[in-house]
C-alpha cells in the first residue's frame, strides 16, 4: 500500500496528515476541533479532500480520545466530545469513500513511536503519554495490544493512591492526578503558594500569583535553576516512575517510552523517573530491567501512528 | 504426544503428577520440599522414575516459585528456596533424559484454569491466585503471556498503598499485602482484638486470642455468621475488587479467574470481590465488561498445567 | 450578669438569640448573610437593636466562621466572607455600646455544648461539627481551649490522606474531605453511580441520577433500609471514628461530642462512628476510654455558646 | 525545696541523677535495666540510697515507659516491660521513704526542655522526640497536659497513613513508623538497596550491605554529602513536618521543640523538618505561626524534668 491519511482528533484541534510508508509527513493540515459529530466527520471529510488531490491516499486512520470498540469501528465514549457508541468508521467511510481505522488516539501514538520513533528494535514497548492527562499504549510482540473488548491501556486511571484526589472519571486516585501536566502545575502551584520566597523566580514568569502559574513557566524555571519548579518535577517523577515500576511487574516489557508535552523537558523529567522506576522496581537486582526511553515523534506520533494502522488495515 | 508429567515445587511440598491431554491426573506423588537444589531435583527424578514405570511419558513441566527466565530454562531468583540464576532445565533434563519446562507456578495454574478450568472458552483471561501471598497468569490470545523476560504477571508486588505495609520483596503498599490469606488473618485477629466481644465466636475457634486465628477459622465463622470473619473477608475482598478494577484498566480481559485457598470460600469472597470490583472499574457503563469467575482446579492447578506447557513444548 | 445576646455568623444567614444564663434562648432573630462586612456589621445592630427594646441585654457573643486572635477581637481570615484582619469587636463595640466578644463558630458551639448540652459534668470534652465541612472545638479543665494564638481546634484540616483529596484550604487530604455532610454526598453518589441498581431508593428519593442525591435523601434513604445509604454513613463513619481515636491520643478527653446536621440521625451515624472509635484507638484495652456522645443543643449550639462566652467575659 | 531526684527509665538503663532547682545535675548513676518490676524498684532505691549520702534530697520524679494514671502513681501499661497497673508510686515510696511522682517518660523530657532548655520563655509548647519511636509532651499555659486519664500526647501513634505499616501498638500507620530514628535506618537502608551505586558512601561506614546501615552511619554519611542518606533525612523530615502541621491546627501552640538522638543532627534535620511544617500548616498566610526549635538537653531532659516535676509536687 502507498500513502496514506493519519488523523488525530484532539481536544482544541483535528490535525491530518498524507504519510507515506516510512512515517514522513508529506502535507498536515489543522482545524479547530467542531463541536459536533456531523463538525467532525465534514473536517476529516475536508481533509481527505484536499489531501486526495495532491497524494494518492489508500486508506485513513482515526485517532479518537476515548474508548473504540474490539472491531477499531465504534467510539464507546469520549470524556471530552459528547459520543457514546458512535458508528466512526462507517460515517468516515461513507463520506470518504477510502478504508477507515478507528483507533484510540494513545494507542495510535504509541503505534507511531513503536514503528518510526524510540521503540524502534523492540518488540515489547508500553508508552506512556503525559499530556493534560495520562495516556498510553502497549505493543506485545510487534502488535498492538487492545484487550478483549478493545479498550486496554487506560493507564491513567489505575488507582495510586486509596481514598485520594478526585479524577474526572468518578474515581479517586487515579494515576493522572499525580502523573501528568495537570498535576505538574497543581504541585508547582501548591508549593509557591506553601514558599512564595523559594519560587520568586517562578512566579515573576506567570503573573506573580500561584494561580497564574502555567506549564511552560516550570519548565522554563526549572532549566534556569529554580528550586520550586525543580521539586515539582522530582514529584511528577516520583509518582510516574512509581507507576512504570508496576506496569514493570505486570507486563515485563523490553522498554519504555515517555512522551507527552511534559517529555520535552528531556532529561529534566526522564532522569528523576528512572530513579524513582529503578527505585520501585521489584526485584531489581534479579531480572532484566526495561529501559526508560524518551519518546521521540513529539505531537506527531498520533497522525503516524494512526496513518500506519490504518496501512496495516 | 501422549501423557506428561506436571511437578509443583511448592513451598512445603513437592507434588508430581501423570496428565493426560484432557487435563485428567492419572498418578501423582508428594514429597515434603527438600531444602538443596540438588534434594529437590533428586525428588523431580524420583517422581519422574516412579511415573514412568507405569506411563509411557514424553515430556516434564515444572513449575517453579520465583521468576524464570524468557528461555523457560532458568529460575532467577526464588523468594524462599535459594535459587539464583539455577540453570533447572539441563539440570532436570540431564537426570531425566527427557524435554523439560520450567514455568512460574502461577503462571502454570493459569495455564491450568485456562486450558482445564474456568478459562475454557476465552482466550483473554486473567488468573489471580490468592494464597499465602497473591500470584497470577496472564492468558492473551490463548497463550500464556510471558513478557519480554519472562516475568510478567507479577501481580502481587503492585503497589496498592503509597508508604504502606512493608512486603518481603523489601518494597512497601504491595497488593498481597492487602488480598491474600495473609492479609485476611492479619484483618481478623485486628478485628478480633479491637472487637473480642463481637468476635466470641471466631476466638472461640481458636485458642481464645487474636494471635490463635487461623485461616480455616476466618472461614468457618463466616459461614456461621461470625460479624468479624464477614467482614475481614470483606475488607479482602475490598482490596482485591480494586486491583482487578486497574488490571481491567490495563489489560481489559474477558474474564478474571479467582483461585487459591482463600477461593475455596466460593461465593462468601467471591460476591464481595465482584462489588468492589465494580465499585471501582472506571467506565463501568461505557465498556464490555470481564466477568470475575471462581477456579475450578483448585491445588490442582499448577501441576495440570505445568503438564499440559509440557506437552506444547 | 443577666442576658446576654449570641450571634451566629453561617454562610447563609446571620442568627441572633437573647440568652439567659441557663442557656435558654428568650428570642431570636435571622436574617440572610450580607455580602459585606458593614451589612453583617448593620445585621448585628439591628438584632441587638431590636432584642435591647424588650430586654436588658449587656454583652454580646458573635461566633465568626474563620480564624479569631488571641484577643477573641479581630477575624484573621475567614474561608467563605473576606474578611482579613477584621477589628470586628472594635466595629461592633462602637455601634452596639455593649462589650463584645468574638468566637470562631465552631468553638463557640462546643462551649455551648460543654455548659448546657452533652458535655455538662465533663471539664475535659472535645466537639466535632460534622455539618458541610468538620469543625470543633476544645474544652480543657473546664475552659475554652484556644491555643496560643486563638487559632486552635481547626479539627477539619489534619491530614487523613497522605495526596488524598484536594480541599478548600489548598492542602489535601484534610479530614473533612472524608468526614463530613459534603463528604456524605459524595460517597452516596460515588456509590449510586457503580451500583444504580441497588440504589434505587436513594436515586428515586432525588431525580433518578447519582448528581441529584441530597443530604436529606441519604438520612431518609437509610432509615428505610437503602443498602447504598447505609454504606455510605458507615463510611462517613470510617473516616470520623478513626479521627476521634487520633484525637484521644492526643488530649485523651472524657467525652467526644458528635454534633453537626449528619449528627441529626442519632444511632444511625453514632454507633457506626463508636465503633470505628473503639477499632483505632490505641492501647485500648490499657486506658480509660472517653465516651463518644450525640450532642444535644443542634444549630442552636453556637449561639448559645457564643452568649455564654459573652457573659463570662 | 532544694534537691530532689530525677530518674529515667530506659529500655536498656536506669539513669538517676541529683537535681537542683536550676535543673542543674548535681550526680548522676546509671545501671542497665533490670527485668523485673522488683529489680527496677531496688535500682531506684539503689540510686537514691547513694545519692542521700551526699545530698539532701527532698521527692523522687520518675519517668516510665508506657501510660501512667491521672494520679500519676500507677504505670498502667508499658510496652517494653511487664507492667500492667503497676502501683510504682507507691512501691518506690515505701522504700525510699520520700514524696514521689511517677510520669511518662516523654512528659518528663517535655517538662525539662520547657523548664531549662528551648521551651524558656514560652508558656505553650509542643516537645517531639525523634528516637526509636516517637514520643512528646504538651505544656499549655505552663502545665504538663496530661489528659483526663493522664494518656495524653500519644502522638506515636496518630494515624499519618490509612492501611499504612504495621506498628507495635496493633494498628497501621502511626505515625512513629515514618517519623522516628527507626523509620530513618528504614528509610536508609532501602535506598541503599534501590541504588547501591548511589549510597557507596552509606554502605562503606558499615558492613557493605544495606541491613547493616545503622542510624549513627546515616548521620555520618549525610554529613559527608552522601546523597542517600540526606534523601532518608529528608524523608523523615517530610512525615515529622507534615505531622506537626496536623499538631499547629490542633494546638496551636507557641512553638515545637524536636529532640531524641536524631535531632542530634541539628540542622541537618530540622531545617527540612521546619520546611516540611511550613509547606503543610494550613492557613499559613493568616496565622501568627509556632516556631520549630531543636531541644537543649539532648538526653537528660527526661531526668532533669521528672526532678523538676517532684519538686512541685
Amino acid at each position: 500500500m502507498g500513502l496514506t491519511i493519519g488523523v488525530d482528533i484532539g481536544g482544541t484541534k483535528v490535525a491530518a496528515g498524507v504519510v507515506d510508508e516510512a512515517g514522513n509527513i508529506l502535507e498536515t493540515s489543522k482545524v479547530p476541533t467542531p463541536q459536533t459529530t456531523e463538525g467532525v466527520i465534514d473536517a476529516i471529510a475536508d481533509a481527505v479532500r484536499t489531501a486526495s488531490a495532491a497524494h494518492r491516499v489508500e486508506a485513513v486512520g482515526i485517532g479518537a480520545p476515548g474508548y473504540v470498540d474490539d472491531k477499531r469501528a465504534t467510539v464507546l465514549f469520549t470524556p471530552n466530545l459528547t459520543w457514546r457508541h458512535e458508528p466512526l468508521k462507517d460515517l468516515v467511510e461513507q463520506r470518504v469513500g477510502l478504508p477507515v481505522v478507528i483507533e484510540n488516539d494513545a494507542n495510535a501514538a504509541a503505534w507511531g513511536e513503536y514503528r518510526f520513533g524510540a521503540g524502534q528494535g523492540h518488540d515489547d514497548v508500553i508508552c506512556i503519554t503525559l499530556g493534560t492527562g495520562l495516556g498510553g499504549g502497549i505493543i506485545i510482540g510487534g502488535k498492538l495490544y487492545r484487550g478483549r473488548f478493545g479498550v486496554a491501556a487506560e493507564f491513567g486511571h489505575i488507582r495510586m493512591v486509596p481514598d485520594g484526589l478526585l479524577c474526572g472519571c468518578g474515581n479517586q486516585g487515579c494515576w493522572e492526578q499525580y502523573a501528568s501536566g495537570s498535576a505538574l502545575v497543581r504541585y508547582a502551584r501548591q508549593r509557591a503558594a506553601a514558599s512564595p520566597d523559594a519560587a520568586t523566580l517562578l512566579l515573576g514568569l506567570g503573573d506573580g500569583t500561584p494561580a497564574g502559574v502555567q506549564g511552560k513557566h516550570i519548565s522554563q524555571a526549572a532549566r534556569a535553576g529554580d528550586p520550586v519548579a525543580i521539586d515539582s518535577f522530582r514529584e511528577l517523577a516520583r509518582w510516574a516512575g512509581a507507576g512504570l515500576a508496576d506496569l514493570a511487574s505486570l507486563f515485563d516489557p523490553a522498554a519504555f517510552i515517555v512522551g507527552g508535552g511534559v517529555s520535552d523537558e528531556g532529561e529534566l523529567v526522564l532522569e528523576p523517573i528512572r530513579k524513582s522506576y529503578r527505585r520501585w522496581l521489584v526485584g531489581a537486582q534479579w531480572r532484566p530491567q526495561a529501559q526508560v526511553l524518551a519518546a521521540q515523534l513529539g505531537g506527531k506520533a498520533g497522525l503516524v501512528g494512526a496513518a500506519d494502522l490504518a496501512r496495516q488495515g
